[in-house]
Protein backbone atom coordinates (compact mmCIF):
# COMPACT_ATOMS: atom_id res chain seq x y z
CA UNK A 1 0.00 0.00 0.00
CA UNK A 2 2.93 2.10 0.85
CA UNK A 3 5.87 2.84 -0.86
CA UNK A 4 9.26 4.49 0.71
CA UNK A 5 10.52 7.30 -0.30
CA UNK A 6 14.27 7.25 -1.92
CA UNK A 7 16.81 7.89 0.89
CA UNK A 8 17.54 11.32 1.77
CA UNK A 9 21.29 12.57 0.63
CA UNK A 10 22.13 12.81 4.24
CA UNK A 11 24.10 10.13 5.85
CA UNK A 12 23.00 11.36 9.64
CA UNK A 13 19.25 11.20 9.34
CA UNK A 14 19.50 8.48 6.63
CA UNK A 15 16.58 5.94 5.31
CA UNK A 16 13.42 8.05 5.35
CA UNK A 17 10.09 6.42 4.27
CA UNK A 18 6.89 8.72 3.22
CA UNK A 19 2.77 7.37 3.77
CA UNK A 20 -0.01 9.24 2.65
CA UNK A 21 -2.46 9.80 5.27
CA UNK A 22 -5.94 11.16 4.62
CA UNK A 23 -7.84 13.01 6.76
CA UNK A 24 -11.24 11.93 8.68
CA UNK A 25 -13.75 13.11 10.73
CA UNK A 26 -12.35 10.49 13.11
CA UNK A 27 -9.42 12.73 13.42
CA UNK A 28 -10.91 16.22 13.79
CA UNK A 29 -11.96 18.16 16.71
CA UNK A 30 -14.73 21.03 16.96
CA UNK A 31 -12.14 23.87 16.17
CA UNK A 32 -12.74 22.57 12.95
CA UNK A 33 -8.80 20.54 12.73
CA UNK A 34 -6.96 17.74 13.44
CA UNK A 35 -6.81 17.01 17.04
CA UNK A 36 -3.50 17.87 18.55
CA UNK A 37 -3.33 13.60 20.29
CA UNK A 38 -4.33 12.09 16.92
CA UNK A 39 -0.78 13.37 14.86
CA UNK A 40 0.51 11.15 17.58
CA UNK A 41 -1.58 8.43 16.47
CA UNK A 42 -0.19 9.38 12.75
CA UNK A 43 3.69 9.27 14.04
CA UNK A 44 2.62 5.33 15.20
CA UNK A 45 1.72 4.98 11.94
CA UNK A 46 4.84 6.37 10.34
CA UNK A 47 6.92 4.25 12.66
CA UNK A 48 5.42 0.87 11.78
CA UNK A 49 5.13 1.29 8.28
CA UNK A 50 8.93 2.33 8.15
CA UNK A 51 9.81 -0.97 10.10
CA UNK A 52 7.30 -2.85 7.97
CA UNK A 53 9.45 -1.14 4.72
CA UNK A 54 12.38 -2.63 6.67
CA UNK A 55 11.29 -6.37 7.27
CA UNK A 56 11.43 -5.58 11.09
CA UNK A 57 7.96 -6.13 11.42
CA UNK A 58 6.36 -6.25 14.90
CA UNK A 59 5.22 -9.63 15.39
CA UNK A 60 9.00 -10.85 14.38
CA UNK A 61 10.73 -8.86 16.88
CA UNK A 62 8.17 -10.20 19.94
CA UNK A 63 8.05 -13.70 18.52
CA UNK A 64 12.12 -13.53 17.97
CA UNK A 65 13.50 -11.56 20.67
CA UNK A 66 10.21 -11.19 23.22
CA UNK A 67 10.99 -7.46 22.35
CA UNK A 68 8.41 -4.52 22.24
CA UNK A 69 9.39 -0.92 22.20
CA UNK A 70 7.55 1.66 24.35
CA UNK A 71 7.70 5.31 23.65
CA UNK A 72 9.91 7.16 26.31
CA UNK A 73 9.95 10.75 24.80
CA UNK A 74 7.38 13.19 22.74
CA UNK A 75 9.01 16.43 21.88
CA UNK A 76 6.50 17.56 19.38
CA UNK A 77 6.16 21.04 17.65
CA UNK A 78 2.77 21.87 16.22
CA UNK A 79 3.38 24.44 13.09
CA UNK A 80 0.06 24.65 11.46
CA UNK A 81 -2.93 22.75 11.64
CA UNK A 82 -4.13 20.18 9.26
CA UNK A 83 -7.95 19.97 8.37
CA UNK A 84 -10.85 17.34 7.53
CA UNK A 85 -10.12 15.39 3.99
CA UNK A 86 -6.37 16.62 3.65
CA UNK A 87 -4.22 14.56 1.98
CA UNK A 88 -1.14 14.60 4.55
CA UNK A 89 2.22 12.84 4.35
CA UNK A 90 3.90 11.41 7.02
CA UNK A 91 7.25 11.19 7.12
CA UNK A 92 9.70 9.11 9.32
CA UNK A 93 13.07 8.73 9.99
CA UNK A 94 15.53 7.07 12.29
CA UNK A 95 17.93 9.87 13.98
CA UNK A 96 19.69 8.64 16.66
CA UNK A 97 20.84 4.27 17.18
CA UNK A 98 21.25 4.40 21.08
CA UNK A 99 22.20 1.18 22.82
CA UNK A 100 18.68 0.52 24.21
CA UNK A 101 17.10 3.02 22.35
CA UNK A 102 15.89 4.66 18.83
CA UNK A 103 15.31 7.99 18.20
CA UNK A 104 12.53 8.53 15.02
CA UNK A 105 11.81 11.66 13.32
CA UNK A 106 8.83 12.57 12.04
CA UNK A 107 7.18 14.90 10.50
CA UNK A 108 3.40 15.73 9.22
CA UNK A 109 3.13 17.54 5.76
CA UNK A 110 0.37 19.15 3.31
CA UNK A 111 1.99 19.04 0.02
CA UNK A 112 5.39 20.75 0.77
CA UNK A 113 3.97 22.82 4.09
CA UNK A 114 5.31 21.61 7.59
CA UNK A 115 2.72 21.02 9.85
CA UNK A 116 4.11 19.26 12.58
CA UNK A 117 7.04 17.39 13.65
CA UNK A 118 8.42 15.37 16.84
CA UNK A 119 11.15 13.11 18.03
CA UNK A 120 9.97 10.67 19.49
CA UNK A 121 12.38 8.23 21.40
CA UNK A 122 11.46 4.26 21.79
CA UNK A 123 13.32 2.25 24.35
CA UNK A 124 13.44 -1.71 23.77
CA UNK A 125 11.77 -3.42 26.55
CA UNK A 126 12.15 -7.31 27.16
CA UNK A 127 8.01 -8.23 27.49
CA UNK A 128 8.63 -10.75 30.64
CA UNK A 129 10.71 -8.81 32.43
CA UNK A 130 8.94 -5.07 31.49
CA UNK A 131 12.52 -3.54 31.72
CA UNK A 132 14.66 -1.43 29.53
CA UNK A 133 17.11 -3.61 27.72
CA UNK A 134 20.03 -3.66 25.23
CA UNK A 135 18.67 -3.72 21.63
CA UNK A 136 19.74 -7.25 20.27
CA UNK A 137 23.18 -7.05 18.22
CA UNK A 138 21.22 -8.27 15.34
CA UNK A 139 18.70 -6.10 15.59
CA UNK A 140 21.22 -3.35 16.03
CA UNK A 141 23.30 -4.21 12.45
CA UNK A 142 20.60 -4.33 10.35
CA UNK A 143 19.53 -0.83 11.19
CA UNK A 144 23.05 0.81 11.44
CA UNK A 145 23.15 -1.19 7.53
CA UNK A 146 20.16 1.05 6.52
CA UNK A 147 22.53 3.67 6.71
CA UNK A 148 25.46 2.44 4.85
CA UNK B 1 -16.90 9.63 42.16
CA UNK B 2 -20.16 8.27 40.61
CA UNK B 3 -23.75 7.94 42.50
CA UNK B 4 -26.22 5.50 41.36
CA UNK B 5 -29.45 6.71 40.83
CA UNK B 6 -32.76 5.27 42.49
CA UNK B 7 -34.12 2.40 40.88
CA UNK B 8 -36.65 2.66 38.12
CA UNK B 9 -39.92 1.37 39.42
CA UNK B 10 -40.44 -0.58 36.28
CA UNK B 11 -39.22 -4.17 37.46
CA UNK B 12 -38.48 -5.07 33.79
CA UNK B 13 -35.95 -2.79 33.15
CA UNK B 14 -34.95 -2.78 36.60
CA UNK B 15 -31.96 -0.78 38.49
CA UNK B 16 -30.41 1.68 36.66
CA UNK B 17 -27.09 4.02 37.20
CA UNK B 18 -26.31 7.28 35.65
CA UNK B 19 -22.90 9.07 35.75
CA UNK B 20 -22.34 12.70 34.45
CA UNK B 21 -20.14 13.12 31.53
CA UNK B 22 -18.21 16.33 30.32
CA UNK B 23 -17.56 16.55 26.48
CA UNK B 24 -13.71 17.20 25.49
CA UNK B 25 -12.42 18.60 22.17
CA UNK B 26 -10.95 14.83 22.00
CA UNK B 27 -14.85 13.57 21.69
CA UNK B 28 -15.66 15.72 18.73
CA UNK B 29 -15.17 16.45 15.48
CA UNK B 30 -15.11 19.11 12.68
CA UNK B 31 -18.79 19.42 12.24
CA UNK B 32 -18.75 20.68 16.16
CA UNK B 33 -20.62 17.30 17.42
CA UNK B 34 -19.63 14.52 19.10
CA UNK B 35 -18.46 12.31 16.60
CA UNK B 36 -20.17 9.26 15.86
CA UNK B 37 -18.13 6.62 17.28
CA UNK B 38 -17.43 8.17 21.08
CA UNK B 39 -21.44 7.33 21.95
CA UNK B 40 -19.87 3.98 21.88
CA UNK B 41 -17.23 5.22 24.35
CA UNK B 42 -18.83 6.93 26.59
CA UNK B 43 -21.47 3.70 26.41
CA UNK B 44 -18.83 1.24 27.71
CA UNK B 45 -17.83 4.05 30.17
CA UNK B 46 -21.51 3.75 31.80
CA UNK B 47 -21.44 0.27 31.91
CA UNK B 48 -18.09 -0.76 33.78
CA UNK B 49 -19.79 1.49 36.65
CA UNK B 50 -23.17 0.23 36.40
CA UNK B 51 -20.80 -3.06 37.38
CA UNK B 52 -19.00 -1.48 39.69
CA UNK B 53 -21.53 0.02 41.82
CA UNK B 54 -22.99 -3.42 42.05
CA UNK B 55 -19.30 -4.64 43.04
CA UNK B 56 -18.89 -6.86 39.97
CA UNK B 57 -15.80 -5.11 38.64
CA UNK B 58 -14.05 -6.90 35.75
CA UNK B 59 -10.83 -8.19 37.70
CA UNK B 60 -12.63 -9.62 40.21
CA UNK B 61 -15.04 -11.47 36.98
CA UNK B 62 -11.61 -11.89 35.03
CA UNK B 63 -9.72 -13.64 38.10
CA UNK B 64 -12.38 -15.86 39.68
CA UNK B 65 -13.97 -16.78 36.51
CA UNK B 66 -11.62 -16.38 33.98
CA UNK B 67 -14.90 -14.24 31.73
CA UNK B 68 -14.93 -11.14 29.73
CA UNK B 69 -18.01 -9.47 28.35
CA UNK B 70 -17.59 -8.79 24.60
CA UNK B 71 -19.93 -7.02 22.62
CA UNK B 72 -22.02 -9.04 19.98
CA UNK B 73 -24.25 -6.23 18.90
CA UNK B 74 -24.97 -2.49 18.72
CA UNK B 75 -28.67 -1.31 17.91
CA UNK B 76 -28.68 2.48 18.14
CA UNK B 77 -30.01 5.71 17.53
CA UNK B 78 -28.57 9.23 17.10
CA UNK B 79 -31.50 11.97 17.97
CA UNK B 80 -29.73 15.02 18.57
CA UNK B 81 -25.83 16.18 18.07
CA UNK B 82 -23.95 16.45 21.73
CA UNK B 83 -21.14 19.64 22.15
CA UNK B 84 -18.18 20.68 23.13
CA UNK B 85 -19.05 21.59 27.12
CA UNK B 86 -21.76 19.79 27.19
CA UNK B 87 -22.33 17.72 30.59
CA UNK B 88 -24.25 14.97 29.46
CA UNK B 89 -25.69 11.65 31.68
CA UNK B 90 -24.75 7.69 30.87
CA UNK B 91 -27.67 6.29 31.32
CA UNK B 92 -27.26 2.54 31.85
CA UNK B 93 -30.21 0.03 32.43
CA UNK B 94 -29.69 -4.21 32.41
CA UNK B 95 -32.94 -4.75 30.05
CA UNK B 96 -32.63 -8.45 29.47
CA UNK B 97 -30.15 -11.16 31.31
CA UNK B 98 -30.08 -14.35 28.87
CA UNK B 99 -28.41 -17.87 29.32
CA UNK B 100 -24.86 -16.40 27.91
CA UNK B 101 -25.47 -12.78 27.45
CA UNK B 102 -26.49 -9.21 28.89
CA UNK B 103 -28.40 -7.03 27.09
CA UNK B 104 -27.76 -3.16 27.73
CA UNK B 105 -30.14 -0.24 27.44
CA UNK B 106 -27.98 2.56 27.05
CA UNK B 107 -29.06 6.37 26.70
CA UNK B 108 -27.04 9.73 26.64
CA UNK B 109 -28.80 12.65 27.62
CA UNK B 110 -28.71 16.24 28.31
CA UNK B 111 -30.52 17.29 31.35
CA UNK B 112 -33.95 16.35 30.19
CA UNK B 113 -33.42 15.21 26.94
CA UNK B 114 -32.22 12.32 25.09
CA UNK B 115 -29.57 12.44 22.68
CA UNK B 116 -28.85 9.41 22.13
CA UNK B 117 -29.77 5.25 23.00
CA UNK B 118 -28.72 1.83 22.10
CA UNK B 119 -29.15 -1.90 22.94
CA UNK B 120 -25.64 -3.47 23.49
CA UNK B 121 -25.80 -6.48 23.69
CA UNK B 122 -22.47 -8.50 25.53
CA UNK B 123 -21.83 -12.19 25.28
CA UNK B 124 -20.13 -13.90 28.35
CA UNK B 125 -16.78 -15.61 26.76
CA UNK B 126 -14.35 -17.58 28.49
CA UNK B 127 -10.87 -15.79 28.04
CA UNK B 128 -9.00 -19.27 27.66
CA UNK B 129 -10.95 -20.99 24.60
CA UNK B 130 -12.40 -17.78 23.46
CA UNK B 131 -15.76 -19.33 23.43
CA UNK B 132 -18.84 -17.68 24.49
CA UNK B 133 -20.70 -20.10 27.46
CA UNK B 134 -23.26 -19.62 30.10
CA UNK B 135 -22.96 -16.86 32.99
CA UNK B 136 -22.16 -18.61 35.54
CA UNK B 137 -25.13 -19.13 37.90
CA UNK B 138 -23.25 -17.28 41.03
CA UNK B 139 -23.32 -14.36 38.53
CA UNK B 140 -26.48 -15.15 37.39
CA UNK B 141 -28.15 -14.80 40.82
CA UNK B 142 -26.26 -11.59 41.64
CA UNK B 143 -27.84 -9.99 38.39
CA UNK B 144 -31.31 -11.22 39.13
CA UNK B 145 -31.28 -10.24 42.88
CA UNK B 146 -30.86 -6.48 41.39
CA UNK B 147 -34.15 -6.72 40.18
CA UNK B 148 -35.30 -7.95 43.27
CA UNK C 1 -4.79 4.93 -2.58
CA UNK C 2 -7.66 3.04 -3.02
CA UNK C 3 -9.29 1.19 -5.94
CA UNK C 4 -13.34 0.02 -6.32
CA UNK C 5 -13.47 -3.74 -6.23
CA UNK C 6 -15.92 -4.80 -9.13
CA UNK C 7 -19.59 -3.96 -8.75
CA UNK C 8 -21.26 -6.93 -7.16
CA UNK C 9 -23.72 -9.22 -9.42
CA UNK C 10 -26.91 -8.27 -6.74
CA UNK C 11 -28.48 -5.12 -8.87
CA UNK C 12 -30.07 -3.89 -5.11
CA UNK C 13 -26.98 -3.93 -3.52
CA UNK C 14 -25.47 -2.37 -6.58
CA UNK C 15 -21.97 -0.92 -6.46
CA UNK C 16 -19.85 -1.65 -3.61
CA UNK C 17 -16.40 -0.43 -3.12
CA UNK C 18 -13.33 -2.18 -0.80
CA UNK C 19 -10.96 -0.37 0.60
CA UNK C 20 -7.54 -2.09 2.69
CA UNK C 21 -7.26 -0.86 6.23
CA UNK C 22 -4.20 -2.11 8.47
CA UNK C 23 -4.77 -2.24 12.09
CA UNK C 24 -2.20 -0.53 14.60
CA UNK C 25 -2.30 -0.16 18.64
CA UNK C 26 -4.04 3.03 18.65
CA UNK C 27 -7.17 0.58 17.27
CA UNK C 28 -7.01 -2.06 19.88
CA UNK C 29 -7.15 -2.10 23.28
CA UNK C 30 -6.37 -4.18 25.95
CA UNK C 31 -8.17 -7.21 25.36
CA UNK C 32 -6.17 -7.38 22.71
CA UNK C 33 -8.32 -6.86 19.66
CA UNK C 34 -9.88 -3.31 18.32
CA UNK C 35 -11.88 -1.55 20.59
CA UNK C 36 -15.63 -1.42 19.51
CA UNK C 37 -16.10 1.70 18.84
CA UNK C 38 -13.31 1.69 16.52
CA UNK C 39 -15.48 -0.33 13.84
CA UNK C 40 -17.62 2.64 13.41
CA UNK C 41 -14.35 4.55 12.47
CA UNK C 42 -13.40 1.95 9.56
CA UNK C 43 -16.52 2.17 8.54
CA UNK C 44 -16.84 6.17 8.74
CA UNK C 45 -13.92 6.02 6.34
CA UNK C 46 -16.00 2.97 3.95
CA UNK C 47 -18.44 5.76 3.59
CA UNK C 48 -15.98 8.58 2.49
CA UNK C 49 -14.16 6.56 0.21
CA UNK C 50 -17.20 5.18 -1.58
CA UNK C 51 -18.37 9.09 -1.86
CA UNK C 52 -14.83 10.08 -3.05
CA UNK C 53 -14.75 7.06 -5.42
CA UNK C 54 -18.12 8.32 -7.02
CA UNK C 55 -16.52 11.69 -7.00
CA UNK C 56 -19.55 13.06 -4.56
CA UNK C 57 -16.58 14.08 -2.05
CA UNK C 58 -18.02 15.80 1.26
CA UNK C 59 -16.57 19.39 0.20
CA UNK C 60 -18.52 19.98 -3.02
CA UNK C 61 -21.52 18.21 -1.32
CA UNK C 62 -20.82 21.33 1.73
CA UNK C 63 -20.40 23.87 -0.72
CA UNK C 64 -23.08 23.18 -3.38
CA UNK C 65 -26.05 22.26 -1.80
CA UNK C 66 -25.37 23.01 1.49
CA UNK C 67 -25.62 19.76 2.81
CA UNK C 68 -24.05 17.28 5.30
CA UNK C 69 -24.76 13.54 6.35
CA UNK C 70 -25.53 13.04 9.92
CA UNK C 71 -25.86 8.97 11.04
CA UNK C 72 -29.36 8.87 12.26
CA UNK C 73 -29.02 5.06 13.41
CA UNK C 74 -26.25 2.16 13.13
CA UNK C 75 -27.29 -1.47 13.66
CA UNK C 76 -24.33 -3.71 14.19
CA UNK C 77 -23.29 -7.23 14.89
CA UNK C 78 -19.82 -7.98 15.92
CA UNK C 79 -19.02 -11.52 14.56
CA UNK C 80 -15.12 -12.00 14.92
CA UNK C 81 -12.53 -10.33 16.42
CA UNK C 82 -9.55 -8.09 14.48
CA UNK C 83 -5.93 -7.90 15.87
CA UNK C 84 -3.10 -6.09 16.17
CA UNK C 85 -1.24 -5.59 12.45
CA UNK C 86 -4.35 -7.69 11.05
CA UNK C 87 -4.90 -6.17 6.93
CA UNK C 88 -8.46 -5.89 7.11
CA UNK C 89 -10.52 -4.62 4.22
CA UNK C 90 -13.86 -2.31 4.55
CA UNK C 91 -16.72 -3.35 2.57
CA UNK C 92 -19.26 -0.45 1.57
CA UNK C 93 -22.48 -0.77 -0.41
CA UNK C 94 -25.55 1.74 -0.58
CA UNK C 95 -28.43 -0.50 0.37
CA UNK C 96 -30.95 1.98 -0.07
CA UNK C 97 -31.65 5.06 -1.06
CA UNK C 98 -34.41 6.87 0.51
CA UNK C 99 -36.43 10.31 0.13
CA UNK C 100 -34.12 12.10 2.66
CA UNK C 101 -31.44 9.29 4.19
CA UNK C 102 -28.99 6.82 2.42
CA UNK C 103 -28.72 3.29 4.27
CA UNK C 104 -25.33 1.80 3.85
CA UNK C 105 -24.47 -2.14 4.34
CA UNK C 106 -20.92 -1.78 5.44
CA UNK C 107 -18.71 -4.97 6.63
CA UNK C 108 -14.89 -5.41 7.82
CA UNK C 109 -13.23 -8.57 7.00
CA UNK C 110 -9.87 -10.71 7.09
CA UNK C 111 -9.32 -12.00 3.61
CA UNK C 112 -12.54 -14.21 3.17
CA UNK C 113 -13.80 -13.96 7.05
CA UNK C 114 -16.70 -11.37 8.13
CA UNK C 115 -15.30 -9.91 11.19
CA UNK C 116 -17.99 -7.21 11.52
CA UNK C 117 -21.37 -6.09 9.62
CA UNK C 118 -23.47 -2.67 9.63
CA UNK C 119 -26.39 -1.08 8.38
CA UNK C 120 -25.95 2.46 9.04
CA UNK C 121 -28.54 5.24 7.73
CA UNK C 122 -27.50 8.78 7.11
CA UNK C 123 -29.93 11.66 7.27
CA UNK C 124 -29.28 14.68 4.62
CA UNK C 125 -29.28 17.83 6.83
CA UNK C 126 -29.73 21.01 5.92
CA UNK C 127 -26.88 22.44 7.74
CA UNK C 128 -28.08 26.08 8.14
CA UNK C 129 -30.97 25.04 9.47
CA UNK C 130 -29.24 21.80 11.24
CA UNK C 131 -33.24 19.71 9.72
CA UNK C 132 -33.26 16.93 7.79
CA UNK C 133 -34.15 17.60 3.98
CA UNK C 134 -34.78 15.52 0.62
CA UNK C 135 -32.24 14.70 -1.90
CA UNK C 136 -31.59 17.39 -4.21
CA UNK C 137 -32.84 15.78 -7.25
CA UNK C 138 -29.32 15.74 -9.08
CA UNK C 139 -27.71 13.98 -6.63
CA UNK C 140 -30.57 11.46 -5.91
CA UNK C 141 -30.30 11.17 -9.42
CA UNK C 142 -26.52 10.81 -9.26
CA UNK C 143 -26.98 7.55 -6.83
CA UNK C 144 -29.71 6.20 -8.24
CA UNK C 145 -27.33 5.89 -11.93
CA UNK C 146 -24.85 3.80 -10.24
CA UNK C 147 -27.33 1.13 -9.66
CA UNK C 148 -28.34 1.07 -13.72
CA UNK D 1 -17.85 16.99 40.32
CA UNK D 2 -14.12 17.87 40.39
CA UNK D 3 -12.39 19.72 43.31
CA UNK D 4 -8.77 21.67 43.21
CA UNK D 5 -6.15 21.08 45.25
CA UNK D 6 -4.68 23.04 47.87
CA UNK D 7 -1.56 25.57 46.26
CA UNK D 8 1.66 24.22 46.22
CA UNK D 9 4.04 25.97 48.24
CA UNK D 10 5.96 27.07 45.53
CA UNK D 11 5.17 30.41 43.92
CA UNK D 12 6.58 29.89 40.52
CA UNK D 13 4.30 26.78 39.74
CA UNK D 14 1.67 27.82 41.92
CA UNK D 15 -1.88 26.91 42.15
CA UNK D 16 -2.61 23.56 40.60
CA UNK D 17 -5.09 21.61 39.86
CA UNK D 18 -5.68 17.48 40.49
CA UNK D 19 -8.88 15.84 38.54
CA UNK D 20 -9.21 11.82 39.16
CA UNK D 21 -9.30 10.06 36.10
CA UNK D 22 -10.66 6.00 35.70
CA UNK D 23 -8.71 3.98 32.97
CA UNK D 24 -11.49 2.56 30.07
CA UNK D 25 -10.87 0.07 27.74
CA UNK D 26 -11.07 2.69 25.08
CA UNK D 27 -7.99 4.32 26.75
CA UNK D 28 -5.68 1.15 26.42
CA UNK D 29 -4.08 -0.60 23.61
CA UNK D 30 -3.04 -4.32 22.93
CA UNK D 31 -0.40 -3.76 24.83
CA UNK D 32 -2.06 -4.21 27.79
CA UNK D 33 -1.30 -0.19 28.90
CA UNK D 34 -2.79 3.01 28.01
CA UNK D 35 -1.98 4.29 24.62
CA UNK D 36 0.54 6.94 24.34
CA UNK D 37 -1.67 9.69 22.52
CA UNK D 38 -4.28 9.00 25.30
CA UNK D 39 -2.10 10.78 28.12
CA UNK D 40 -2.12 14.28 25.49
CA UNK D 41 -6.37 13.33 25.55
CA UNK D 42 -6.19 13.65 30.17
CA UNK D 43 -3.58 16.48 29.32
CA UNK D 44 -6.89 18.26 27.64
CA UNK D 45 -9.08 17.35 30.39
CA UNK D 46 -7.16 18.58 32.96
CA UNK D 47 -6.35 21.83 31.55
CA UNK D 48 -9.96 22.46 30.62
CA UNK D 49 -11.05 21.69 34.62
CA UNK D 50 -8.06 23.74 35.67
CA UNK D 51 -9.23 26.63 33.92
CA UNK D 52 -12.99 25.87 34.56
CA UNK D 53 -12.11 26.00 38.27
CA UNK D 54 -10.80 29.59 37.32
CA UNK D 55 -14.12 30.90 35.75
CA UNK D 56 -12.60 30.71 32.73
CA UNK D 57 -14.54 28.67 30.91
CA UNK D 58 -13.88 28.20 26.70
CA UNK D 59 -17.47 29.81 25.74
CA UNK D 60 -16.44 33.03 27.80
CA UNK D 61 -13.07 33.42 26.69
CA UNK D 62 -14.20 32.37 22.83
CA UNK D 63 -17.74 34.64 23.07
CA UNK D 64 -15.72 38.05 25.14
CA UNK D 65 -12.45 38.19 23.40
CA UNK D 66 -12.83 35.96 19.79
CA UNK D 67 -9.69 33.94 21.17
CA UNK D 68 -8.73 30.27 21.70
CA UNK D 69 -5.82 28.99 22.91
CA UNK D 70 -4.09 26.22 20.36
CA UNK D 71 -1.36 23.65 21.42
CA UNK D 72 2.08 24.84 20.24
CA UNK D 73 4.35 22.25 22.00
CA UNK D 74 4.34 19.23 23.84
CA UNK D 75 7.23 18.07 25.59
CA UNK D 76 6.23 14.78 27.35
CA UNK D 77 8.18 11.84 28.86
CA UNK D 78 6.39 8.12 29.70
CA UNK D 79 8.16 7.14 33.07
CA UNK D 80 5.84 4.20 33.47
CA UNK D 81 2.45 2.71 32.16
CA UNK D 82 -0.72 3.25 33.50
CA UNK D 83 -3.35 0.00 32.51
CA UNK D 84 -7.03 -0.64 32.53
CA UNK D 85 -8.93 -0.24 35.27
CA UNK D 86 -6.31 1.89 37.29
CA UNK D 87 -7.86 5.40 39.02
CA UNK D 88 -5.59 8.05 38.17
CA UNK D 89 -4.65 11.63 38.86
CA UNK D 90 -4.26 14.57 36.43
CA UNK D 91 -2.24 17.27 38.27
CA UNK D 92 -2.31 20.77 36.16
CA UNK D 93 -0.55 23.91 36.61
CA UNK D 94 0.99 26.79 35.23
CA UNK D 95 4.65 27.04 35.15
CA UNK D 96 4.90 30.02 32.75
CA UNK D 97 2.78 33.28 31.57
CA UNK D 98 4.18 34.51 28.97
CA UNK D 99 2.75 37.39 26.83
CA UNK D 100 1.07 35.88 24.00
CA UNK D 101 1.36 31.89 25.75
CA UNK D 102 1.03 29.75 28.49
CA UNK D 103 2.50 26.84 29.78
CA UNK D 104 1.39 24.45 31.65
CA UNK D 105 3.30 21.37 33.47
CA UNK D 106 0.91 18.55 33.83
CA UNK D 107 1.68 15.41 35.63
CA UNK D 108 -0.46 11.57 35.26
CA UNK D 109 0.10 9.73 38.52
CA UNK D 110 -1.18 6.32 39.79
CA UNK D 111 -0.98 7.86 43.77
CA UNK D 112 2.12 8.56 44.25
CA UNK D 113 4.03 7.19 41.12
CA UNK D 114 4.50 9.57 38.72
CA UNK D 115 3.57 8.02 35.31
CA UNK D 116 4.17 10.78 32.97
CA UNK D 117 5.08 14.37 32.73
CA UNK D 118 5.02 16.87 30.11
CA UNK D 119 5.38 20.70 29.30
CA UNK D 120 2.34 22.00 26.98
CA UNK D 121 2.86 25.21 25.57
CA UNK D 122 -0.71 27.50 24.00
CA UNK D 123 -0.74 30.21 22.57
CA UNK D 124 -3.80 32.81 22.38
CA UNK D 125 -5.16 32.73 19.14
CA UNK D 126 -7.65 35.51 17.91
CA UNK D 127 -10.05 32.92 15.88
CA UNK D 128 -11.26 35.67 13.01
CA UNK D 129 -7.49 36.02 11.68
CA UNK D 130 -5.93 32.90 12.93
CA UNK D 131 -3.00 34.36 14.38
CA UNK D 132 -1.37 34.55 17.74
CA UNK D 133 -1.90 37.51 19.61
CA UNK D 134 -1.05 38.57 23.31
CA UNK D 135 -3.10 37.68 26.00
CA UNK D 136 -5.56 40.54 26.78
CA UNK D 137 -4.40 42.27 29.97
CA UNK D 138 -7.89 41.14 31.61
CA UNK D 139 -7.23 37.76 31.00
CA UNK D 140 -3.14 38.17 32.07
CA UNK D 141 -3.79 40.02 34.99
CA UNK D 142 -6.35 37.27 35.97
CA UNK D 143 -3.82 34.56 35.51
CA UNK D 144 -1.44 36.63 37.37
CA UNK D 145 -3.36 37.35 40.33
CA UNK D 146 -3.75 33.26 40.65
CA UNK D 147 -0.32 33.78 42.09
CA UNK D 148 -0.60 36.06 44.30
Amino acid sequence: MYSSSSPSSSSSLSVQSEIPLRVYYADTDAAGVVYYANYLRFCEIGRTEWLRMRSLERPVLAHTNGLVFVVRSVNASYLSPARLDDLLTIRTCMSRLGGASITFKQAVLRQAQLLFEADIVLACVDMARMKSVPLPSLLRQTLLNLNA
